[in-house]
Parts: structure tokens; sequence; C-alpha cells
């Protein structure tokens, strides 16, 4: 089976699941200003994706082209307008992590609803903070330092990859043993890593102002960590950004942060639990036949991106990769790049129609121990 | 096995989980100001609850006393004291749930952190607004009216049950079958109901400022209305209340709101197969284990509250009943009063120490398909 890749929801949870813009509106939001967005990534490094460049591709991989797209967006509104109509709410499934969600045409908000009124993160105009630890030149005000890339590189680096300073696990002693090793099956000690990713030496860059190679660098560095936490005491990494303070990020600068934990979070397991039993009753891989049904927002050579037919967040996102893949960490460079490609334009496209919203997103891979059984 | 009845939590969700005050700092704050709450109480009509009736009580029912509440709170300390000066997180599994919650010393932050800096819902100082619709005098500008308690009340009602005017399901109509059967089985058509317990007629008038037996009158007008409910096409009942903006509520004037879905919620599926597994391979039932594990706040004579030992939000309450009951609608008026007393001290505790903050609170009770396999 492949791995669900990446999922970017807009940071503002809503409590009521219900209460959300119809996907159709998210879709034509996210869909609306793709050319805009895309000729913007252009002129900030993105490589060329003209029509027909993207046609002759599709004719090989399978790709939907504009033209379908656009039927398909245009049956999709058909729908949601008779919906709307007879008002009649649906309950959709979410098949891969197991869930019903209600939507509601009387609860349908306008997608510009979701605006935020001021940017949360107003980009800064300096390029360096004194009083920023994760600017260039301030490393000694860091936690201990894991890798930087380059390797080599002294002031000159693109992305550090630290110890957290507020770590919600510890991380593991191997000279010292546990002090007191829990007998209550109800209590784990935690053990494990808890890192932060600084993307950029800049203070003043999002993730979405870096260019598609220094993004897929971002995701290498999370690769490289996962690879060596590959150890043992660890079971599953969890990566993960949250970006503005109401989706939880205490510090401006642009950062992800990386969990190694000693279990596999109930979200993961769920996930994987329920493909499993789909693929066990239908044969099928829940993920390959999400085509069919979910709604393409964007392309690239390797993943898609779509708004998900039951998605619980406004404007969430899921970006899945064409192939079968189940570890993140077996990412190469190429692809890498790819992805960062296409989650710049997510990310841009989310900036521009909600102006530079809160969000979170979170990278979905299988958890070691499934690696061990397999081999 | 019995339900647990009512969770309360702050409605400042946090995203991640193991960011909040260590459980004694919670417990701390909710049992510090007992005496006070409990007398304010009294002047606000709480019936007399002096020591000697409980520790008489307490005999009686198994119930602890202060003294004993107040060693398990100094036990606790020590362990908090003792795993915050090794700095080692731990990692504890809620059994009712089946999730597992780190805390973490080092990310730990004081109670008063989570005070709301004004606020969030200034009592009004005026008992009646023209324009809220929940007010006495204004229900033509609501929603149709299900019932009122009493029944026979024109202008001095007490509790109103109305249709929500933005529901996320829609009312079932016997007359007119559904236009389009969905045949598709990840769509469910949502028919069910979406309704609002008006809680006092008084705009002024905070739940938590109505007395025990005016909260009980809340308590059985949802019970009454679960009983009309189940009636075949509804599978679960959730009794849910936002406060605040941040949590959700969209009006000032205190109200519920009741949904009457044609599915089990997700929560309350993970909670049941997590007691009956647990039933399964113990012979017990988790909720009469909790007392040895949990932390107490407070307790009635058919009700304690709890802060629960894998907490998941900041100053997450958990009121339980002290025997076997699975269904909130089989609740008497006795008991529905008391229910009431204990909410009332655990909402003005809460106010008290985090300046009326937003919260969220929720009925678990088990779902009608249960009741029906039970027969």
């Amino acid at each position: 089976m492949r791995t669900l890749l990446l999922i970017v929801d807009n940071g503002d949870e809503q409590r009521v699941a219900s209460s959300h813009p119809t996907l159709i509106a998210m879709l034509e939001a996210l869909t609306d200003t793709l050319e805009d967005s895309t000729r913007k990534g252009d002129e900030a490094g993105v490589a060329e994706h003209s029509d027909d460049h993207q046609s002759c591709e599709s004719r090989e991989k399978g790709q939907w082209n504009k033209q379908e797209r656009k039927q398909k967006i245009k049956i999709e509104k058909a729908a949601a307008m008779a919906a709307s109509t007879g008002r009649t709410p649906e309950i959709r499934k979410d098949v891969v992590f197991n869930k019903w969600v209600i939507f509601s045409p009387a609860r349908a908000r306008r997608p510009s609803d979701f605006k935020s009124h001021s940017p949360v993160n107003p980009n800064p105009q300096t390029s360096y903070s004194s009083s920023c630890p994760f600017c260039a030149g301030n490393e000694r005000d860091c936690a201990p330092e894991i890798f930087r890339i380059p390797d080599s590189s002294s002031s000159d680096w693109k992305v550090r990859v630290i110890q957290n300073l507020y770590p919600a696990l510890k991380r593991p002693e191997h000279h010292i043993p546990d002090p007191s090793p829990n007998s209550n099956p109800l209590v784990l000690s935690g053990i494990g890593f808890h890192e932060v990713v600084i993307e950029t030496p800049n203070h003043s860059l999002r993730l979405s102002d870096l260019s598609p190679p220094e993004i897929g660098a971002v995701l290498l560095a999370c690769k490289k960590r996962i690879q060596q936490l590959d150890d043992g005491s660890v079971n599953y990494v969890q990566v993960f950004k949250n970006h503005g303070a109401s989706a939880g990020a205490s510090l401006n600068h642009s950062h992800s942060q990386l969990m190694g934990l000693p279990l596999v979070p109930p979200t993961v397991s769920a996930r994987l639990d329920s493909m499993k039993e789909h693929f066990d009753r239908t044969g099928k891989c829940c993920l390959c036949e999400i085509r069919a049904v979910e709604l393409l927002i964007d392309e690239s050579s390797h993943f898609f991106s779509i708004v998900p037919f039951a998605a619980s967040y406004p404007f969430e996102i899921w970006v899945v990769p064409r192939e079968h893949s189940s570890s993140f960490h077996e990412i190469d460079i190429e692809t890498a790049i790819d992805l960062g490609r296409l989650l710049k334009i997510m990310l841009m496209k989310l900036s521009q129609q909600l102006n530079d919203p809160p969000f979170n997103f979170m990278i979905h891979t299988c958890p070691f121990q499934k690696m061990l059984q397999k081999s």
C-alpha cells in the first residue's frame, strides 16, 4: 500500500466538523488562482510547467489534464448546488482514517470567512533578528545541534536540525539506566526525541518563499534524521509544522518539528488499520482509489494534491505519492525536489486565498515496527 | 459497565498534548478553593455540605473524606516533584478512550498561564437583550420550539428546547421520501436532529449561576429529548455545551446543543470498544477502577469528579456516576439535581481559577443501538 504523505490544514481548527465551506468552494479557491500561483512560483524559481508539457506527461502517467479537471469541478459544482438547494446534508466517510464527517449546506460558510484579517505571521522586514535563536549567527543560543546542511558549512548553512529546548520527550541516556523503571502498565517512560528543523537561516522567509530545491533540502534533512532514529528505541517519527501562533508556533522563524516516539500515535494506527481493513476486504489500496472520488487540486511528476472527499478541516489538503511507497525516508533527491515544488504551490495558494493563515502540516509515514515485520 | 457522564475541558485546545500544566497543579487549582467555592455555592443556593455530613456519608458510600484527599494530593505532589527533578517525561495511557498522552515536566506551564486575560463572556449587565433570540419575549425570532419547561408556561418558562436555525443535520420528513437515496457506501444522508437547549430565559446568567435544581431542569430537558429521539432513525444523541466564542459558542445567551445522529461518533465507539476490551481482558469495569489512579476533585451522593490520569486538555474534568449506569436518559429528578450541584461547583471553580475561560462539555452516554441489543 502507498503512504499518505502530507496533510496540510488551516490551523484554526473548527470544533464542529460540519461548519466549514463546501468542498467545492474550497476547491475553487485553491484552483482558481492555479495559473497565477504557478506564474508567481516560476518567478520565484519553480520550474516551467506548461500545458503542453503537462498534457504530454499526463498521457504517459495517467494524469488528469486541465480540461478534465475543469469538467470534474463543473460536475462537483452541479452536485453541490443540487445538494444545497435540497438542503440535505451528507455524512461522508473518510476510508483512510475510518471516520465520518458531516457536510451541511445550511452551515456552509463562504471561504472568505476563513481569511485572516491580518496576517498571523507578518513577514518580518529583516533577514536577521538578534533575539531569534534560529537566525544564522545565533547558533550558540540554541539547544545542541544534531547536524546541518551542508555538513561542512560554518555560517553559510541552509538547514539545521537541533534539539528542542523544551522537549516533550527525554533523550535516552546510554550510560545511566532509567532510575525508576515503571511497572505500571498504564505508564511508559517518555524517552524519545523532540527536535527542531530550522528551514532557513533567513529570519524573514517562510517555507513557501524557499525554492523547490531548498524545500527539498528541508525534506531530505527530515529523511536523514528519520533514518538515524531507526535504531530500536523509536517506533514512529512524526514530522510536523505549525505556522502561526494560533496553530501552535512559538517562534516566528520558519521551522518544523520532529518527534521520535516510543509508540505509534493513534491517528497513525487508525489510518493503518483502516487501510488494511479496506485492502483485506476489497483487495485494493484505498489511496489508489482516491482519484475516482476526491477532488484534484494539482499534480507533479511524483505526487498529486487533493481536497479530501471527507475533509474535517477548512482547506484541508492531502499530498499523495503516485507510486506505492510506505516510508517517507525512502524519498530520493529528485522526488524531494518535486514534492518541494508541489508543497510550495499549495502553501502559496493557502497564503494567497486566506491572507497568510495559520496552518499545520504533518508527514504521515509508516512505523519502524512495520518495517521490521516486513523484512 | 457504567457510563462516563460528563467531560469538561478548557475550550482553548492545546495542539500539542504534552504542553499543559502538570496534573497536580491542575488538581491544586481545582481543590484549593473548594471551601470557598462551596461557600459561595451555598450562598447561591447550594445545599449544606459540611465535613460531618460528608464523612458520615463517606463511611456508608465508600467516599473519600477530605483527609484522604489531602493525603492523596500530597503523594501525587511528591511524585510530581520527583518526576520534575529527574525531568523524565511520562506517557500515560487513557484506558477509557484507548489513547496515550505525553506528560512532560520540561513543557509544564503554570496554571496561571491558562487564565483568560479578560473574561470571554463578560456577564452582560442586563437580563434581557432585544437582539437576542434566546431571551424570553423574543421566542418568535427562534427556529420552532420542540418543548418548554414547564409545559404549560407562557412567558415564565425555565428551559426551552428549540430547533437549531442553522442545523448540521436535516430533520426527517415522514411524508416525502428522500429524493435521492444514496447508493455510495461512503455517503450517508445527513438526516437527524440538531437542536438548542436554552438553559435560562435570563440573558445575563451563565449555567454556573443557576441553582442546582435549575441545572437539574436543564439536564432533565436533555433526558426528555433523548427519550423522544429513541424512535429508530437516531443511533446516538450527543449533548454538548460550548461556552465562549473561541470554544465555538456563536451566541452569548447560555445554551447547550443536542444532536441526534444516524451513526455513533468515533470517540464514543473508541470509548465503548476500549472499555469492552478492558472488561473482556480483566473482568473489571475501568471506570470502577478509576479512583485507584485518578485524582479526585469533589464528590456528591451520586457522582464524583476527577482530573483524569491521562488528561489531554488543560483543566480537563470528568464527572463519573458512582453506580453502574449506561444511559444518561435513565437519570431521575433527584440524581439530576445532585449532578447539577456537582457540575455547578466544577464550573464555578473553572471560572474562578481561570477568569471565566472558554470551555466545552459533553455528556457521554451509550448508543441506542446498544440498548436494543441488550433488550
